[in-house]
Formats: structure tokens, sequence, C-alpha cells
């Protein structure tokens, strides 16, 4: 019985790359712990660069200053 | 000190089923806990088909298929 | 695809009066929005009372100068 | 290591108070608990009246009610 | 800025079985949307089997049938 | 109506320093937002170090390397 909420910062995020993570996490929890993917949902909910804060700073203001969360 | 959250697929729930539900949720933890509904809220989320996975697949997808979340 | 989660302080509840607000939960998703109850999650989260915060005191204080979360 | 959710409902929260939420919930982590503002994420989730409930009542109706969550 | 939250009944998992949810489900996150692991939270929330329910019932009564959440 | 969760890792947090924390976030809250007190609830979640994952590893892990979560 997994339920999984990913939250993520809404930057132009794809219905592929969503498919894409929901695939993995319910594969993940199937090969980890052998969960009958019938009972594992997933759910991905983006925030808004201004709702979301970092160190103190919102993301907005982060990203405006030309910090991003890329892997270097 | 009741704190509900309710979270379901984005599929046309009015206000009025929203209210059903908000009223239902708060009567229940009342006669079931004997909790004042004053200290009783209750948030429904409303997640886009993309954003459900549900056995690895967007529930967008399955809803393509014609799979619903309908009891039979 | 429902998932509910109830947040409430850790006092005593029951396994009887867990499985009443997990069934009365689900069937109120049923009622109301015709949802297929297996595809219906709840889960019950107790917290402890020096963990819930309300008006800006913990419960346990609440608690030890008599204020209670009971309907009058 | 800490992840705050600030759930509030939606009605005209501007951008400058978000930030003043985000910094100051971020400043009472760093100062009670010495945590490091760079493990600090803040999310805030503003819910439409409609979904949120409070005694057994939507907030839309509520605040058509003319009750509000002012403090007095 | 990913904060993933994963809630599973308690059933045994183990530390191992722990890290490797949470380095698969942050490779998943770095290879899917280049995420900076040093922005990616992952809580694993272990629910008792009497707090979590299924299709209405709490699970300790399922596996007392002999239910699992096995994939077959 | 604000509901605040807030998750850190379970490293010692003593009951006065949640007090300070639900002090500190509910007056934040009045004197942002103007929110009544008595509307503001707030949760403190305390997670094992075991599950809580931070750039891929369990915090568990990262605190034997010496890898604290302290401000500098």
């Amino acid at each position: 019985m997994p339920f999984v909420k990913i939250e993520i910062t809404r930057e132009g995020v794809t219905r592929e790359q969503k498919q894409t993570l929901i695939k993995g996490v319910t594969d993940l929890l199937t090969s980890t712990l052998n969960k009958d993917p019938h009972l594992t949902h997933v759910v991905i909910q983006e925030v808004d660069l201004d709702d979301w804060g970092y160190a103190g700073e919102q993301v907005s203001v982060l990203r405006e200053k030309g910090i991003t969360a890329d892997k270097k």
C-alpha cells in the first residue's frame, strides 16, 4: 500500500517526464519491496516558484539571480 | 484537533459535492471521536489527471483507455 | 483515486474507532463521488500532544490547563 | 533537514508576504534548532475557499456570511 | 527542489531497502529532470497496519485474512 | 485558516524547542497575514534518521560520516 507524493517546482516538466517519474517510482517499489503496482499511487505536485522557499529565499528570486536546481 | 486532507483526481467534482465531503468528514469525527467541529479542518486537493499515477500509468492515459475509478 | 490523510492528536483512539473512521470516509467517497473503494486509501496519523500546536500553544499544555477538543 | 509546508486559504496573499513567511520560518529554524538554511525548504500551498472546510462548512460560505479568519 | 514522501505500511522494511528507495528516487529525479541531488530530499513514512485503510478495511484486518500487497 | 507541518529529523529536539517553533510560526502568521491564532494549527513531525534521505543517502549514514545539518 504505497502512496508517494513528489513535490517539485513548476518549471516546464512535460507530460512524458511525469510519466517517467510515475513509472520509475512504481517500478522501484515493486523491485525493492515487491509491492503490487495496483496498490501503488504516485502524485506529482508542482509548486509555483513564488511558493517554494530555499535558504530563506523564494525560488523565483533565486532563478532571477541565475541560480538553478540543475545538476552540475 | 483533527486535520483531514482529501486528495482526489480533478474530474468535475462540484461545489456541492465538496460541501458534502467536508460536512460528512467533520460529522464523522464528531460522532466517532467527539471532536469539536470548531477544531476540525478539512482540505480537498484536486490533482490533474497527468499528475496522478496508478499502477505505473498516468490516470489521463487510463481514462483514454476507458478505465474509470467508478464503483461497479 | 482518492487518498485521505486524517491527522489527529494521540489521545487513546481505539482500533475500533480507527476502523469506523476508515469505513466512514471510504463510504462517504463512494456515496458522494461514486469512487471504487478498491481505489480508496485512508491513512490515520496520530500526533503526540507535544507536537501539535494550537493558538500558539502545545496541546499538551492546553490539556494540562483542562482545555479539551471535546464537542460541548 | 527541515521541510515546512504552510497551507493557507487563497485570499490575496502577496508575493512579499510569501517571502516574509519563507524568511521567517527559515530564520526560526536556524535560531531554534541551529539548522543550516541551505537544508531548509518551505512550501506555501494556497487552497481555494471551496476546498477548505472549517466546522463542517466551506470557507467560501463562511466568507459570504461575513466570517473571516482575521485576528480581532 | 524536489521533496518526495513515500508512505508505506510498516511491515519489516529493512534499513537497506530504505536506502535503495532513497537512492532510487533521487537518481530518478536526476536522470529525468536533471535535479541536483543536493536539493533532493526523500522521506519514508511507515504507517502501522491499524492506521492504513484500503477498500474500507484496516490493513491489519486484511493481513489476518491472508490478503497481502505482494505483487503476484 | 492556516495549517503548518514542520518535518525535521529526530535528533533530540526538546519540548521547549517545539514550543518555540509552534509559537514562532503562529506569531509569524498573525503578524504577516493577520490570521487569528485560534484558526492556526502547527504540527511537528520528527523523522528517524534512517527514513530521511538527502542527496541520495540516509541521514543516519551522513551523520556517521560526521556530516551534520548545523549552520556553520
